[in-house]
């Protein structure tokens, strides 16, 4: 029972048997194949619109050109205080946008409180030098905690970004499964809202290394080529990430994986709601689980084989977590299945 | 017939079925298995001592991150003129190395000339901020030119690095090629001449995307885990990386394959140099190959379905080809097969 | 009545004077010259023993150039959380030091508190590469509060830096201030407490334009030449920062002004406290004053020719001000005079 | 007998008094001040337009800001081969534009031949991301070699730039030797041009430490403000700069020194023609002159007392030097005085 983190996985079948397809041949390299090509028409399709798309490594590729990308000499740009941007890239983003730097917004559950969010904007007054200027919004979805903003906080979120001038980013690392979640498509969850780019994380979702940075507004992304190149991000076998992505979206796979991640981490929620030794810190409709135990049985678990973080509650749920007990973090995946998941519920006992 | 680059192939098979093999189960993300645990084991066999190993996704990022390991404020690194580094990685070195400066050194077929490099370094004097400080020599072996640095040419090279104080880069990306051009060891071609940093490159010699960054004094590599981290190269599903690099060291397939595009490219020079229409600007051991033909031959293969590289003559060998003469590029690789480099022969005429 | 802030004032008579006396002639540039040399050795007696002085034109130069020269990849340096670093240099320390990261640490009236601090700390554990790593503490002295750190505050920030291997820097540019307010010797302040980096500021202090990077350690300058080179901050007329520096250290001219300053700030407080339409935020024994007044005082006061700033209150101090109260600033300088003080508690009522 | 350079001088007489007359009373900080705006408005009417000013500390600064306000990402600018911005700014320039790079250009007598400026530019293919993209044409004005583009020589770069979509930039650390040299205004030798942003000099001209960067379309500078504040080359007490510079346009003084610092070049020149030991590299009509003489007159000259710099012939006059001969670079300033060149001269011999 492995529920550490979605990409302890390894690759969805229909994945890798799209990657040893497309193993043999003689294509145009640096993203210059037809596969390639088909692909990008392929996000095109899904968005509704034209868009302009760079594959890359790594989320945190994604992440930190698209804030290269819209770099403004002493930037900033406001996140979640949990967002991946700010706690897990090891200052990547700051890093290839020269320096800009994240203002952490507060927030429950993982969700920036609009508030709060032109509390920290003030802070930076037009064209105050001293104290830098802002650059982005950039929000998660899914969020860490596991839970989706709903288009009404999505919205309320660009119409601050578009009173400040400012572009909106959403990193999605976890897309498919927010937009699942929504049951929204790809354009009502990004275009109708006001989201100018995305991180469309592929990896989490049952690729092995596939992911893209997607400006909606192809004008946007007239210096993107130049900025991945020079991020050692374009890679010259590009149709490895291609014939991922190929197969990622044929007759919607990547729904249906999302669809089933979701559907464990509720069946984990359900279990955990039941269980009289265990109770959720919040619901999250996505495919992180955050349930609250005892410190003791987090132990147990750990002794008998499950596998998943002791997790620092976020600054606003320090509170839900009482003096001997520990929050857990459960991610499920693609190769999540039933068994795994009904195999924890009954050791949580 | 396809000589336009290596990158234009696909997968070996037996690389495309060890990622197959190892795309099921949960593994430790971020480097952290069992699998990328071995593999960086057999980098230390390879190299006959402990090594420090660091995968990242294109050779740019391995170059790039070398000198970002070994930077200097206001640095200057030394390569020469037509090297991958300084002419096609879009300033990717300059930006991870903080703005450090690459210097070109010119010589003869691809090799920096030791005198030359001599010179160009003492035009930064110890100590004179003004003109910079040296911080780094780099090599590239094999060279653009198709050609390898023996290991004389190496340790001379080396032995001006070593007076300077300066650390020894190699970078790497058809490191396979030029071993069995040579037939040395690793460890021979490297640890014995004075290299300190490698750039060890798979993608080119059969892998998907699979590149590492090799450290032979693991005392130099204490930052590098943030350095590639914060560069965006720390891959989660690692082990797509390693699983690539199992079936490469495998029985030396790597070397197999480095022998069979090596083998490719001599047919293929045999061939031009039997012909009446064409003639090699030099003689190039490893998997590039550089004839120069009529400018209406080249067309002429073009059209009959020949692909290449029309390529412009290195500074060094502009005076080597005629007013009508065009010089062209041919690229083997595992994927090349006799009958396509007969094929090309027989066009040729 | 200006009290907006110490660098509203022009340069102190003795500092003018100075820079007078040494525009004629020829000397050497780049700081070769024998007063610069001279000045040099005054920082050597100033801070009882040999030190690494580097000349430089702002304060934000100097804070930069030292997380510059101590910077780690991923690195992150903390600081007050309204430090001048963070609050008003407009990302400079971020960008000099290729992108790391400033964390803010609360604590009450301008200066840390040390636990808060090893919370902070303790969120980037040793090695885990997503979060970054911590690289420095920065402390403020006098701080941006107008308050100073006792040496038992700044041992307790120390003995931290210490334990985590984190070089401790002290934003100096009110060095003098703190300095006097604690009658202490600049080695006392310093050197021993375990302080290894200082910005001198002379600017706010009477000089037109001097400030000092000052390496406690040598051994930690050996890259600072180019690091202040490659910032643009090596001045060809180095000179004049000397020449400046020689007027402010002979006769101790410069503890004099910071007494006078400091002087008038405690007048300032003195009024206040005396006042019964004001009254102190907290008391502030270097140049700043912080009172609280009727927001229609501030608007009367204003309107009278007082200038200085309406200051938002540190978050920590938020709670002080009442709905219809304003905090002022009022910074104090060798220009001020009892009578603009004297004049100013007047209009206070 | 002083020649090593103009930055050996101290400040003019006027400019020491105007600091001295502007060190009293208080001032709007970081370039609000009357002081500030009257020198901006002198900027304006000296260029016959509205130009956008910002004052920076050194050269270095002004071009390295001017290359970072038209930054872009793997960009490559155009430089003489021997222009300050590559030879003797530590890789500021690469610094502040992120990681940009330069591209040394040929051409004799300091200047940028057209034809090999445009072959260089062609190594850059439109859209090609792996060379990088062409960002900016930097020419210095006058050049390190004492000679001065001429109208129809800067009018034949500006037509490439303008070919091209690359701003010109013109580095003027010794704007007004040139300006005087060739008889024009300043928007005759910029405007009517083509010339985009000026690096416009005072130190070198007889102030301390006063230097502009100038946009002459405002519509570039709209980063401008935050690309200093964040190069921490604001000036808090910026009155310092202004008042140099109010003092320097005051009745043409800065014409007048560098009409004095050139007749006291054409001095030494017409001395080194009628000098049976000596002869000119080449006419230099601004401040700067190179005679070759045989080295042990070099040695000779320095044992009576004469200072000077030996220099390396650049690359194309090589050939100029012989065997036994050493060329020699003589600086005249404000504070160079017939006597001093009489006296060179009759050394000479």
């Amino acid at each position: 029972m492995i529920f550490t983190s979605d990409n302890w996985a390894g690759a969805h079948p229909a994945i890798a048997a799209s990657l040893s397809a497309h193993s043999t041949g003689f294509a145009a390299a640096y993203g210059a194949s037809d596969l390639d090509r088909k692909v990008e028409q392929s996000f095109n399709e899904i968005f509704g619109q034209e868009v302009s798309v760079f594959f890359v490594g790594t989320g945190t590729a994604a992440n930190s050109l698209a804030l290269s990308a819209i770099n403004r000499p002493g930037g900033v740009s406001f996140c979640h205080r949990e967002a991946h941007v700010i706690a897990d890239e090891c200052g990547a983003p700051e890093f290839f946008s020269h320096g800009s730097r994240l203002v952490p917004v507060d927030g429950a559950e993982g969700k920036m409180e609009p508030a709060v969010l032109e509390a920290e904007i003030a802070r930076f007054p037009e064209g105050f030098v001293h104290a830098g200027q802002p650059m982005a919004i950039t929000l998660t979805q899914a969020t860490e905690s596991g839970t989706v903003y709903s288009p009404d906080e999505i919205r309320a979120i660009s119409k601050i970004a578009k009173a400040h001038g400012l572009p909106l980013h959403m990193d999605g690392a976890r897309f498919a499964n927010a937009l699942v979640a929504l049951d929204l498509t790809p354009s009502q969850m990004t275009v109708d809202l006001g989201v100018d780019i995305v991180s469309f994380g592929g990896t989490k979702n049952g690729c092995w290394c596939a992911e893209a940075l997607v400006f909606l507004d192809p004008a946007m992304a007239t210096q993107a080529p130049f900025i991945r190149k020079r991020a050692a991000q374009l890679f010259s076998k590009s149709r490895f990430i291609a014939a991922q992505f190929d197969a990622y979206f044929e007759n919607g796979l990547w729904l249906d994986v999302a669809r089933h991640s979701n559907a464990m981490a509720a069946r984990l929620q359900s279990g955990i709601t039941s269980s009289s030794h265990a109770r959720l810190a919040w619901a999250s409709p996505a495919n992180e689980t955050f349930p609250i135990v005892p410190t003791s049985l987090s132990k147990d678990l750990t002794a008998k084989g499950a596998m998943f973080y002791e997790w620092s509650p976020p600054r606003s749920a320090a509170h839900l977590v009482g003096a001997d007990e520990t929050m857990l973090r459960l991610v499920t995946s693609f190769a999540t299945t039933e068994d795994h998941v009904d195999q924890f519920i009954e050791m949580l006992g």
